[in-house]
């Protein structure tokens, strides 16, 4: 699917900048403004938009909603204020989770109302679906930007971020197996030598060991590592 | 487990506050600063905290990271930076999930870096485990106290959104059966008057009418609206 985030009414220019730089950090471009009162192009929103300064200075301004929607093929709101059309309602997480049911190609646009009164009425009515953040009933209102944010997230989440790379181990630094058991087996004799392993059954304490071991999967610069602390404590017993 | 915010070395006020609100909104109250070259006590941090001004000037103030997590049983850093030591690398959101697994009593910090540099090399040797948020590469730098944010939502959803309330269809506003049928039948009746439903098989049709109904489970005064409906519908005719 292809987002848009839609602003209603935005009041305060921080929040269209700091809303502009967490589009962007979730990889999401097209902004919509409806009847702003703050403007795009200003000091404040261009600071705090820091780099994503073509996200906030491409935006398109409508003078109202139903205008700004003409384009999509889905419109859904964002409210905390559960009225009666509730049955619409999902969490912002089960909304992520669900897009990847959406066809590549379908538009959605994501709508937020004012700072302080939300989208009313009216503006909901537009909206298929109504999205709703979780939050602690000791202080329930986010800021805009904020919500923008974890809206944006759960959409990255549910779309892109299913490959985001955090960097496995590297096969190639991996130590050989051959290596490993050196290392086990020296470890093992030290072990005895100390007398931390008991005589009668050093097996049980070095299968913990070697579990952990297998499980943090060591390369061959820790194996070297650990063969070095075998020899410094024999130096070290020597001395 | 009960989580603690950790700031090191912040330089905007402004994000103090944002990280104050944010934390509030997901339920989270312990706030810890670390070296801090912005203070709480200044109008920015306290504008931006909104009603969140007890968590901002509640916070702890300490000299270094060590001291600041004495009393804690896990330590978690927050880094986008993949360095040597990236097996300890977890998302944001496999680390809400994991949270389900931590005993209610354990403390659990949670360390944020400087605005631009992040955690240096030292700060994070201290953290156990190290949380990468999701982030599109075309602009991966996030805001302070949006960071804060998203990692204090997924703590929240793993720990106490599970019953978050999405309030359903009340079920005392529920139409009765007897009330629901006889919609259906005087809505039948309507559609095979006006020649909608095929004589021959009218019942194809309504069947899936009625599975919409039924899926949208309607309240008493949904059916009272259908009623109007068909009434409206029968005496517009004779007009």
């Amino acid at each position: 699917m292809i987002p848009s985030i839609i602003l209603v009414r935005t009041q305060e220019a921080g929040n269209l900048g700091s809303a502009a730089r967490a589009m962007k950090n979730m990889g999401i471009t097209d902004l919509r403004l409806v009847n702003p009162t703050a403007k795009p192009n200003t000091p404040m929103a261009r600071k705090m938009s820091m780099n994503a300064k073509d996200v906030l200075l491409s935006a398109k301004i409508f003078s109202d909603l139903n205008e700004a929607i003409q384009d999509l093929d889905l419109v859904v709101g964002t409210s905390r204020r559960f009225g009666k059309e509730r049955d619409n309602f999902i969490t912002s997480r089960d909304f992520g989770e669900s897009l990847t049911t959406y066809p590549k190609d379908s538009r959605v646009g994501i709508v937020f109302g004012h700072e302080v009164t939300g989208l009313v009425n009216e503006e909901l009515a537009l909206c298929q679906k109504i999205v709703t953040i979780p939050v602690h009933e000791a202080y329930p209102s986010l800021n805009l930007a904020q919500a923008v944010m974890l809206v944006c997230y759960e959409v990255f989440m549910g779309t892109n971020a299913k490959d985001f790379p955090i960097p496995a181990l590297d096969e190639s630094e991996r130590a050989t197996v051959k290596d490993f058991e050196n290392m086990i087996a020296d470890l093992r004799e030290l072990l005895m030598e100390s007398g931390f392993l008991d005589r009668n059954n050093p097996d049980h304490l070095m299968r913990l060991l070697r579990n952990l071991f297998n499980r943090a999967s060591l390369s061959d610069s820790e194996v070297k590592i650990f063969r070095g602390v075998c020899r410094q404590m024999r130096w070290w017993k020597k001395t």
